[in-house]
């Protein structure tokens, strides 16, 4: 057990609807300290890829993804939600359809700060569905810069969004990996210790 | 001039209607270790004040408040501008007037997150009109919390809000102070090296 699994057990709560309260360390509390030390395994799965900058989604996957960018010195940009006077026009944007909400929304990034070529890692905090990110490889995409991989902190492994992008051909690093809610208990697979 | 008005002048875009554009790295592009070096001025201003956790609001507070919480060693607590599953109904809730966007908005925070008594930092990035700290100062007082100062990044000083809420009694540093904007000029006031 690593010590996300164990921090998830310890503190997070499982809600109707396969949910999982993890606001207490992850959006809505964080505690600093130990992102760093998550971001110390990220680093050491990615730093031997060829990396330009890191992408994540405003607003839960910025303090993950700005403790990878200072762990692996690069810098981080958010897709942002909202539409903003300094934000422009001149974006990249894609339709995320959010299943828990039952909306659709737009991920915008702005031209300036992704380039044709760019070596892009794609950090965020949970994966499910798989919407999000394929609105941010969607916008990769437009940009003509390149996905390098994809970090993840708490992937529910029982929705289907992981094992569909890996059929794809992404390469998907997530550090816990929920195989079940049921019954109001929290079950792990693919387990790595770190 | 200090680290964050020497960037602010290279890298700042003035837009029209008094709007500065930071987003290379403040609020869409983040530069982690620019961030870490800000963080460690706003630790030499704070490190003597007795502080349990530090507040800030989504989305743009975040990653700066990110970096203080690391320098300081201390929890960072953002306040939720969506309502969500995990959030729940037992929260702190303040109602904020955007004069940028034309809207009210809530901030929330837990009531889980923020106990009677707790001394509390506040750091955010832009102070213009004050409403949104003061919606934090509202929540505060609502959990009987205890504000024990408040950390800006850029301060409009040309607006009303810094002046009033000083004016009130509160204590606010902010790094950089906007002393006018006009013909799309940045000019400071009340610089401190760092």
């Amino acid at each position: 057990m690593n010590i996300l699994e164990k921090r998830i057990l310890d503190e997070g709560i499982v809600l109707p609807g396969n949910v999982l309260k993890v606001d207490g360390f992850v959006n809505h509390r964080i505690d600093p300290e130990f992102f760093m030390q998550i971001a110390e395994e990220f680093k050491r799965r990615f730093q031997h890829l060829d990396i330009d900058k890191i992408l994540t989604v405003e607003v839960s996957g910025i303090a993950i993804a700005f403790a990878v960018g200072l762990a692996m010195n690069k810098k981080v940009v958010f897709a942002k939600k909202n539409v903003s006077k300094t934000l422009g026009d001149d974006v990249y944007k894609s339709s995320v359809y959010s299943y828990t909400k039952g909306v659709t929304y737009d991920v915008m990034v702005s031209k300036n700060y992704l380039n044709k070529g760019d070596r892009v890692l794609v950090i965020d905090d949970f994966l499910a569905n798989g919407k999000a990110l394929e609105g941010v490889y969607d916008i990769l995409n437009q940009a003509g810069a390149e996905l390098v991989s994809t970090g993840i902190l708490i992937e529910k492994g029982f929705q289907n969004g992981g094992k569909r992008l890996r059929e794809k051909g992404y390469e998907i690093e997530s550090l816990a990996t929920i195989k079940s809610l049921e019954n109001g208990k929290v079950e792990f697979e693919n387990s790595v210790d770190f």
